[in-house]
């Protein structure tokens, strides 16, 4: 009898972030300078996490009919460019805690943070030329530039974001929120992920766009269920500031959503709210935030609207996936659209 | 009858400066979004500079038997991660002004700047995936290999010198000093270039390291000059701000000689006023720091260590260069100890 599906999505989980965590610790060995380099460095890898996208790597690799070797640099690859991405978005959103404890650049200040950025970068860059001996010179390139594409992708959705809250951004729809997440989300999340396990377990012989819809769907109900989780969650469990991105202004589908549904006394003042330096924004203030877009129902649209991107995603994985015979790896990446829902 | 050499490195400067330029425009063509990414990644590169690099890589790749067009991705990678450096250097060190205009992240804030500076790293990047075209997958990857390790080399030198800053490190000798610019410097100004001029020119059947001596020896002589200039140099001629390297506490090879030369009542001066936050280091601190490097014969010492330095490129040089014939090319190489402690 097969595994339940969230049996099956927490026990993948556990065993390809295990190969992935033991290749990862390979490539943070400490090296020179020690302390204003190399051990910040390995700060956020190991504060855990729950090893998503290395293992949607694997798993796709697996489920396109490559094997875990093949696959584990360009995993190792992805976590660490994940990692300098943290590092680099909480100094732009002045975030004060990633995954429970101060963040980098709280701990280092600004200079050290940033460059350590650069050297995850870097680190994380270095596993793709060790791809070479397991997939030749070809397909090393291949995913290279695969993974530039996805960097370009984050760097343009980070970019669309942060002009949001500079020029105070008031009047977004949904597209602009869709748009801003598939760059600065659903690339890196998932469909980078997918693609390069599609090159290299089908030797770069698929049609990588094929993928396109099913990543983008499930990479949007994952953003928007980590944003309504802030929202809603529980900060012990939840590891950020609870209302972290209300103080940050974050435009969430939902803020764009109570937006939407407001008349021009409370638009005016959510401008004003939202046009302050952060450091300025008041508790007082975040608070009648979280209450103004419960009273807009943009909690429960926002729960709803994930829900049919789920059932989007998972209504495209039968055609993406149409020519991939049936393995406990294409059940993983089948039950993610449910799963993304059901994490806490 | 030859050309003085002078005229000589003006000349190539000039040539292989302005096919760089035009194969960069190319890539620096605007994109979205727009205001918060492109056009500001356009503006430092927009800002001139010699093409001291590029130049070397091409004039490194036809030295060893290649072609322009076998360089020319490499040269504007090369460019556009120096400016990735540049704009992350200018955050790092609160730098005011880069090439007599405000620093990027002056105009456009902490949060686009640094971004953007991520934005020309993968920009930088992408040429290298086009080098497959000209140079096969191979050899691509070997040149990706090499911008790698130049990353790391800079990433760790920059570590280095935050490092001492942090510490407000007062006890520092010359070899200290020399590894971190060998790091920070040496490798992406004149290292990495010759070494991917040799990879390509010699389909990498050249030993990389045969190079190292007089790369270390012309990049350690270039960067002492460069901090010669900061300290003597024209403000409107220099770009930067006069002095900038005192008001940043820059652990010059002029600052670590005159502490060195420097009695227990000067040292403590100079510890309080290098362990204060840059914003509160007074014109007068600066100028007594200036006066007192003066005081200890520490900008001459500066002087006559840079022209040690291009003595032994020059001498590195033949052994180095031993199997490479006479070209327009192997002169420009030859004449750049020189030309780099002649230019203001």
């Amino acid at each position: 009898m097969a595994e339940p599906s969230s049996v099956l999505v927490a026990s993948i989980l556990g065993e390809y972030g295990a190969a992935t965590r033991k290749e990862l610790e390979r490539v943070l060995e400490s090296g020179e300078p020690r302390r204003h380099l190399y051990e910040p460095a390995a700060d956020y890898p190991r504060r855990g996490g729950r090893m998503l996208r290395p293992s949607i790597c694997i798993a796709a690799t697996r489920a396109f009919g490559g094997r875990m070797d093949e696959a584990i640099h360009s995993a190792v690859s992805l976590e660490l460019m994940h990692n300098a991405f943290l590092v680099h978005d909480d100094i732009e959103d002045e975030s004060d805690l990633r995954r429970g404890e101060p963040t980098l650049h709280a701990k280092h200040g600004v200079p050290v943070a940033l460059n350590v950025g650069d050297g995850l970068l870097v680190m994380g860059l270095t596993p793709l030329v060790e791809n070479q001996r397991r997939l030749g010179p070809h397909l090393s390139m291949r995913v290279f530039e695969e993974a530039l594409r996805m960097a370009r992708e984050s760097v343009e959705g980070q970019a669309i974001e942060l002009g949001w809250r500079e020029d105070n951004a008031l009047d977004l729809v949904e597209a602009d929120y869709l748009e801003m997440i598939l760059k600065k989300t659903c690339w890196y999340t998932i469909l980078y992920p997918l693609r390069i396990g599609a090159l290299i377990g089908r030797r770069d012989r698929f049609e990588l766009d094929r993928l396109i819809r099913f990543g983008f769907f499930l990479g949007a109900a994952f953003q928007i269920q980590d944003d309504l989780l802030n929202l809603i969650g529980d900060a012990d469990r939840y590891g950020k500031e609870l209302a972290g991105d209300l103080f940050e202004g974050k435009r969430t589908l939902m803020m764009i959503h109570a937006l939407q549904q407001s008349g021009t006394a409370d638009r005016k003042i959510v401008g004003e709210v939202l046009g302050k330096p952060r450091e300025e924004r008041s508790e007082g203030e975040v608070r009648w935030l979280r209450q103004w877009m419960d009273a807009s129902g943009s909690i429960e649209y926002g729960r709803e609207f994930a829900h049919g991107l789920a059932g989007a995603a998972l209504h495209e994985f039968e055609s993406a996936f149409e020519a991939v015979p049936d393995s406990r790896d294409r059940r993983f990446l089948e039950a993610l659209p449910t799963w993304v829902l059901e994490r806490a």
